[in-house]
């Protein structure tokens, strides 16, 4: 095809999802059978682009200084979920099962990648404890062994006075899932996981 | 999320191939991941909506007047593959067994979507056949009514004098296919097809 439409490609080929064909594809969509979407597309990227920033509160995204779940007042702002990104936070959204807040750290502590405490978003979350609203912090970190150190970071430079306690989410078989296909790491997390059958 | 996440993320679903989460994920690549992506992007698309128009030949995608393969001297210029859209060249040209040049529709003829002769790439197709260059149209166009009537009206309406020879790609089983999962169109199309065998 032509340079121009080859770039486009490779910049399309680059967002999560999208592999050789789906790119090519959308290209062309883009620039043979529905031309008139391509400037709309590109308006809605730069006003996405323009408008969208960090919540200050919580590191959500938001268009205002508090993304619309901190602004929220029938949420429960004592609750407050740690998740490592946004799109952890969409997920728990998505299920309708939470109607706390949130408090997103952008990342979690990985040595091996030289991501140490300063480069999570834990001053504001220390402001937000020391502020005295907060009554728990549910830790909705991954299943590994950085997930694990984030974890144990987090409660250790808890402050003793404050009140706080510390929870974190289940491990186990997924919904649908049998003990057969579960990989040996999910199986010891639900065997630790057990709880009182009554 | 925000308004104009909202906003993006709906643009981004109307792309062909992307869903509610796929479309989510990649708002959420493109504002909180990486963001440096999204203004080149924008660049990107912004360029090839400039500058990617029609082949004033064949139909197909070009920066120039020509397209790169109208302007390829190696290929077999007698040799048109006529097809619909320019993803279906593009399908052919990954094949790699085809040599010669094509032809782009743009469509085929459909009265019950209101598809004539006058909406489809047909006047430059006319004038590439009285130009002389023209040997062999090979029809690449679907395997239904409507490719069928395309097909029957280009044929119809080439000039007796032409010279130019009409054929139509085959039809039957896929490769790597069964009799078995074969559907009855499909078988229908393999029977006629059929070859002698030696």
């Amino acid at each position: 095809m032509t340079p121009a439409f080859e770039k486009l490609q490779k910049h399309l080929k680059q967002l999560p999802g999208l592999g050789y064909r789906s790119s090519e594809r959308i290209a062309l969509h883009l620039l043979v059978e529905k031309p008139d979407r391509l400037p709309a597309l590109v308006a809605a990227l730069e006003e996405a682009a323009k408008s969208v920033r960090r919540c200050t509160r919580c590191g959500n995204l938001a268009e205002e200084d508090l993304c619309g779940i901190c602004g929220d007042e029938r949420r429960d702002h004592g609750l407050v979920c740690v998740v490592e990104q946004v799109p952890d936070l969409v997920a728990i959204e998505r299920s309708g099962a939470f109607r706390g807040v949130y408090h997103v750290l952008h990342g979690k502590l990985s040595p091996i990648h030289g991501v140490g405490p300063a480069d999570l978003n834990l001053a504001a979350l220390n402001d937000r404890i020391r502020g005295g609203t907060v009554r728990e912090l549910i830790l909705a970190l991954s299943n590994d062994v950085e997930g694990e150190a984030t974890c144990h970071y987090l409660t250790e430079h808890l402050p003793a006075d404050s009140g706080v306690t510390a929870t974190r989410i289940g491990f186990g078989l997924p919904s649908g899932g049998g003990v057969l296909y579960a990989d040996s790491v999910t199986l010891k997390s639900a065997l630790d996981g057990r709880r009182t059958y009554s």
